[in-house]
């Protein structure tokens, strides 16, 4: 088990994200909470590619966001991660976002995930399957908890 | 007031909407939300556009989605749109999504908004600045209230 | 073969696809001409659906778009789509944007597209081995140039 | 003048950026080129942002994209950005994208552009206006070309 912690995901809104009203459309939250999954879980070695060349997929059970502070074009943004919960069928995660030099919230949200095989397109539980990728989320869920 | 209800968004998801999973990218949805409520706005007579011309914007305060069943490029579906809660200065609405001649919940949903003026960006009133979308939104309410 | 032209694909911009600049974002005309193809070969009987089921696939080779007027939120549009050229195995479709009531050229593209097999991975010549898909096109391309 | 020529672009394409044949969708190009664009222009210290709060507009005028090879999730890419040509009243970047550690051409793109007042909606000429950026293309453009 590593002791460094994911650092959050840095990002700059992109001009095509921004809508009429001169800010990044919420939309687009939704997808950034993507990325910084995808990064977090390529930091622990354990991509989403290799999850999904693995047979494994994980579709999204629900999210939500609550938009604080309003975030535009030239803005540079970090977004943590944390794991809300993990049952080993079902991972909740936790997103907040902040100006990448400052500690106010912009935004906050979460996503729930469950596993599926690919090919039978039915539930799995990690720890039977996959108990390595299973002991990665188990082991961040710990770390995340503790902060 | 109409006793007419606004009988749901209709959509067919775009090709370019769907994923490597071969389903709808859970982000659209919350588009989808968005398609719907201006269409709803549209059929009260009371349009983004005109709500945008006379001075204010409706930030989103908060979204959700709930994915209870898999849409695929191919499916027609319907969105249901009702009011949750509406306070005067904040407006909730709930959204359901059917397969367009089904009865099965694919997707329910909710966004939260409040009301700005575009001139001094505080939030205003709509009761007292503009009377008649005020009672436009109670109208729907008090309809949907009783579904 | 049916005398029948197809009327154009009707289409308004949705918020989340207006930029800061206060229009259409360019990059989402290259998803209406897809959405116009899409519905052009659900009017000719050849669904991209049934196209993909059948074990066909339609890359797009390269895209163009002329941006010649902004599209706003709130205009109703219409795309006009007619096949450029057709050799059997390659496709190029043309598109051509105006206000849904006038003749004010907005936009003009082009898409050029293959047929390749989802098995194999390569390249088929649909007049072989789909002849009815190939009339389809062969048709079509002939009223078009016509016009 | 610098003597550093931007170094490209650096990209993972994101799972939303999928569809369901499995690779990039087509019109992300046209999106992934303005992100490049974007950094290039950051890199020349004559960001987007300061170009628009100097109250200029840069319209697109047309764009195009040819696809040699399929990118999916996983690809590191590069996207090298030219100015093809720079007449002072009217710009065309160049792109051209390749696997991050290799040569192997994957994709072509072209961009033009034209410079607005945002206050007048007008034409203008940067070299009679905006001495400094117009010095900036002139420049790049000079550098780009000698590749």
């Amino acid at each position: 088990m590593t002791d460094t912690i994911y650092s959050g995901y840095l990002r700059t809104p992109h001009y095509y994200e921004t809508d009429q009203m001169g800010i990044v459309h919420h939309s687009n939250y939704i997808r950034w909470f993507e990325e910084a999954r995808v990064q977090l879980l390529d930091f622990l070695n354990c991509s989403y590619k290799e999850i999904e060349d693995a047979g494994i997929i994980i579709p999204v059970l629900d999210v939500s966001c609550q938009y604080k502070g309003m975030i535009r074009f030239g803005d540079e943004i970090r977004i943590d991660i944390a794991i809300h919960s993990y049952t080993g069928t079902r991972l909740t995660f936790g997103y907040t976002i902040y100006p990448v030099d400052g500690d106010t919230i912009l935004t906050t949200g979460t996503s729930s995930h469950c596993f599926l095989s690919a090919e039978t397109q039915r539930l799995i539980r990690l720890k039977k399957t996959h108990p390595q990728i299973h002991q990665i989320f188990e082991d961040y869920y710990a770390q995340t908890k503790l902060k």
